[in-house]
């Protein structure tokens, strides 16, 4: 993949969606305004009919696709699937993909200056959840001229996102694309959360979430994080393959300055996390995470929460995805079949655990392709259906 | 389970042995001399061949079973698992039970003084082996007067104690029981243990490791160390069968101090531990667990590795044990068939993940304390046999 490549969406400039209405957040907060950071790729077309919206996961941000300026050395987070020819392919689509309020690649979140103070939320920026997100997203589409979506699309929490508007915007959306997710998280997750929060704000430079303040930062806590993220993520298969138990350095039977591969490569991540990412923003994540439960208000019944849904769904799990395992994908296609709603699924073969969604698999991309292709077809049949 | 009930060894003592010989560790280190401490239930017999070995795993200790004294409200840590009528039959077994060179609970290790320099070892306590332990468990075994061990038994880290005895100490065992390990561990294993490692050097008040000096205590980084640990030794399902997405506190809508059950109970375990556990102690221990690979000298034969042993095997594992998998056991059971060894085996199925080995689950004591009376009898029938 080069940045000449004629696949690549080529150079892209991140904007900005400014919106001045107060917004009710879902825990009784009001922000006065909020700013969403986005990019687009490829061309609305007349009828703003095939337009889709990624919406990313826990660590994800607006830069998707594409690359910002000629010696940018790595493209945006899912640039092997967006792009002319490729699955959600740049020729047919209109692509959004924002960050989410709460982030910190721009929108407004813990980073941001809180107009009542003065200074930074920093840790009292407000609990903001999935169903947040999907209004504030709603407003973005508003902004840009979007009716309905062809698709929205996400992997994980961008996933939870994609359901949550199947069932508050049903007719906003065509399709929802539904990948390595879950209707809402188990004990067990929740618990790797936990411990990543918990890694977090036990790190003394976290000063309770005013570590900006404190010209400081939690890099250790950040990085202990992302390392138990990381290690979920993959699969003890995978991580066999990829690392086995060789050694970087030093001598096991002597038991002298050893450092196996898997350790290095784990440091290495979890540092570069902590340069990058913001500990306020990834405890709000976490927790929007942990407290997704639509079905939650109907008795836990997933089939009666996703009744008033209109779209078509493609739910999509990976074999070795011990995190989000198939069973829970299999759980939303079961609730939308006695929902009697138009769904699609695939368990795809591959060995990199939760990662895979964000990977390029031969049968992942050519299933998810193929079904983002027929909606375009469908959406042009319907507009010469409809057409006056 | 009372401290009155007939099925418990009662109350026990623990006792000291001193090594006063030098004893080279693998790291080419001498330690000058060195203390276990151990705990004994149900006689020796007069030949001395019914001594069982019970070795711990991570974070156990000599006292496996009954009680200090009368006021002690919980017994030793697999006493479901031992004493009369138990699966580790006291009424039939003499057992012996130590606290690992390296640990925390009386045996050298590192808050013991270094000879050298007056002072407590702390993180300059030399790297320790699972080859380390068994040779200085085969000196206790001598100072018992024990030539030769019905079994060696243990779990996890436990089992590879027994299935390095069954290498280097090939006459001195007739049985090693490898309950939920694995022949060595796997990337994501060491990933694992190096997130804990790395949660307790990362705690400032680890101080590298002089935090007794200091008057201080890593206590955040243990907890989370623990966490960790708790997390990845129960299934996914086992806990969403006992905390599911049940609150302990708070508002999930509103998102206001919300605590789930399973965060309360991980907090809860992991402040427990850090402080009762030494964690030099735990990193020394998990550094052992990591080494552990006794087929890297036989090019990764496993069977070449194994062939030197003598004594049958009984391999058990877990359904639900993602951390030490079946896959993982049934290794060692073909390495076994391949070597032509007498080896029973078999996989219990239980929803309680690799913690499964500690609790009392019908078929697992049923396999193994059947395996064990039929060692008794097999020692019987051959006294009868050899004697002159």
């Amino acid at each position: 993949m080069t940045q000449a490549g004629t696949d690549s969406v080529g150079i892209v400039e991140a904007q900005m969606f400014h919106s001045n209405a107060p917004f009710a957040l879902q825990c009784g907060e009001v922000l006065p305004a909020f700013d969403l950071t986005f990019e687009t790729y490829g061309q609305l077309d007349s009828s703003a009919s095939n337009a889709v919206l990624v919406c990313h996961a826990l660590s994800g941000n607006h830069h998707a696709a594409g690359y910002h300026d000629q010696a940018d050395a790595k493209p945006g987070w899912w640039d092997n699937c967006i792009g002319p020819g490729k699955p959600i392919d740049t020729n047919r689509f209109f692509v959004v993909s924002l960050n989410n309020l709460g982030g910190c690649h721009g929108s407004t979140g813990p980073l941001s200056i809180n107009p009542a103070t003065g200074s930074a939320y920093g840790p009292d920026f407000p609990v903001v959840t999935v169903k947040d997100w999907v209004a504030s997203q709603a407003l973005l589409a508003d902004h840009l001229d979007i009716r309905q979506f062809a698709a929205v699309i996400g992997g994980s929490l961008g996933a939870m996102q994609a359901m949550q508007w199947a069932i508050d915007q049903p007719s906003r959306l065509r399709a929802a694309v539904l990948i390595a997710s879950a209707a809402r998280l188990s004990a067990q997750n929740i618990a790797f959360n936990e411990i990543a929060r918990q890694a977090i704000t036990s790190d003394p430079a976290f000063h309770e979430g005013h570590y900006r303040g404190k010209n400081a930062n939690p890099d250790l806590g950040l990085m202990l994080a992302r390392m138990v993220g990381h290690v979920t993520y993959l699969s003890d298969d995978g991580m066999r393959q990829k690392f086995g138990r060789e050694l970087k350095s030093g001598d096991i039977r002597l038991g002298r300055e050893v450092e196996f591969q898997v350790e290095s490569y784990l440091h290495y991540q979890g540092r570069s996390f902590s340069q990058r990412f913001d500990a306020n923003s990834y405890i709000l994540m976490t927790r929007a995470l942990d407290y997704f439960d639509p079905a939650a208000d109907f008795d836990d019944d997933l089939a009666a929460c996703l009744a008033v849904t209109e779209c078509s769904f493609c739910v999509l799990s990976f074999s070795t995805d011990w995190r989000f395992p198939s069973s829970r994908s299999k759980e939303i296609v079961d609730a939308l079949i006695t929902a009697k709603k138009n769904v699609v699924s695939a368990i795809i073969e591959s060995e990199h655990g939760h990662d895979s969604f964000l990977l390029p698999i031969d049968r992942y991309f050519n299933v998810l392709g193929t079904y983002l292709r027929r909606l375009v077809r469908t959406s042009v049949d319907s507009q010469e259906n409809n057409a006056a």
